[in-house]
């Protein structure tokens, strides 16, 4: 629901056209996208575009997924800037980080040997493949993107923003975390098993509203999720790296159809 | 059309499940996700997720667009890597880098006040507002979906893939670039401007398949574009810079309709 302290969203006069006719003013509603700085110990670290909004979650979820921090008891303290920089955010920590390595998509642009296979065998050194032997049915799957919808549309009137959401083994929504950039929407899930101490969600399954690249499969990884579905296509190395990780990939999960990219034992199906 | 030679897609086993039942096994297309390193003068400057093909455009462009470059005439050579690594491109210039400020996102990821406003501000330090008096007719405008479509499906099948494609004021289809990052795709169309000396695009219009970005607008910016339409949601920010970038920003632009968020008085309607 929208509330006037809703900041994820502006309201703006559009000039809306039909068929070529004169246009007529009327008011929309845009996704905000605006710069976030984090700091660690008032260094800054990363400025990101973002929708804002779980700010907290987002620092978080960013430093637990790229690897460097591990559990919330490295976190002394994480809270919007005291000194009233709107779009900034303050970690504090009782680990010493490796600054070299802080930088946004750390494992995509780090030199790790410019191919797909090296780059999977740099996130390997820092995150385990998944051991889960959880099952979901495959009818279980099929009604998760309903469901997303549903608590999308109560609070997202704007079409501008991706989703990441997350389910439990009976297909139970837990949590719905919007974002015009996919990776951000999927780091703040991770933030918030951070801050609530819920992590690893090693039964759990994350839908992805659009596309599945390298990326969301190397984020799901590090909060040890066996399945993560796509509404649309994944990418060849988002494939490569749910097989080798023993990670679950759902591809077009629409409708009454999907595609099983990897890790295909872990969904039963009616006739089997 | 696919070829042998085509690098955008890989053939796969996929399996397939309708309404729950057993999958069965079929080939699917997957879009190709593999990093590609960019080195200025042998040093890496960059290292990104992107599609292989049009990596020369694609290595041009983002130097462009980023403000790093100028002109061709900047550019000594640009090539594969002679060494074999296969995801790798070689820039030489004739100009001096600062090679600080060489990461990607440059200017979304660069310290610039944290806020919307001084983000909009860095950039106009180093592109100009655009001049361009260009006029296209509503119906122009409304057509140009229908034609990226086309172009697309004669080589995409994988639904996994972004475009981004140049048109000139009759609407004429000038060139299609796909990518599994929307920005790459829009990096490959700049940077086919700089290889052919086409640049700056003053009276074109860029088509993006999916959301505009701030970031699609500001590169649009790079090569004095003056309209940028999207198939889908502009973001805040994107609205806010082509408004002070005196460009004009259609969104959600398919079958009949479009809204119009900047820059309304280069679209000429039927009634007006």
């Amino acid at each position: 629901m929208s509330t006037s302290e809703d900041k994820s969203f502006h309201n703006r006069k559009v000039l809306r056209s039909v068929a070529g006719s004169s246009p007529a003013s009327e008011t929309d509603q845009l996704a905000v996208e605006e710069p976030l700085e984090i700091r660690v110990d008032t260094r800054p670290v990363s400025v990101t575009m973002r929708t804002p909004g779980h700010d907290q979650e987002l620092a978080l979820g960013f430093l637990f997924s790229e690897g460097l921090i591990h559990s919330a008891s490295d976190v002394l303290k994480v809270a919007a800037r005291p000194d009233e920089v709107a779009n900034g955010i303050d970690v504090f920590l009782n680990v010493t980080l490796d600054f070299a390595r802080l930088t946004r998509h750390v494992f995509a642009s780090s030199s790790c040997g410019i191919c797909g296979k090296a780059t999977i065998e740099a996130v390997h050194q820092h995150f385990s493949a998944v051991q889960s032997q959880m099952h979901i049915a495959a009818e279980t799957l099929l009604a998760l993107p309903g469901k997303l919808r549903q608590a999308q549309e109560t609070f997202n009137r704007t079409g501008g923003l991706h989703a990441a959401a997350l389910f439990d083994e009976a297909g139970k929504l837990l949590l719905v975390r919007e974002d015009i950039d996919r990776i951000m929407s999927a780091d703040k899930i991770l933030g918030h098993g951070l801050l609530h101490n819920s992590l690893p969600f090693e039964k759990h399954i994350l839908l992805v509203s659009g596309r599945a690249s390298f990326e969301i499969i190397q984020k799901a990884l590090s909060g040890q999720l066996p399945i993560v579905a796509a509404v649309s296509a994944p990418s060849s190395l988002a494939v490569e790296f749910a097989e080798a990780s023993n990670q679950t990939l759902v591809g077009f999960l629409r409708g009454e159809r999907m595609n099983i990219y990897a890790g295909h034992q872990r969904i039963k199906f009616s006739g089997s």
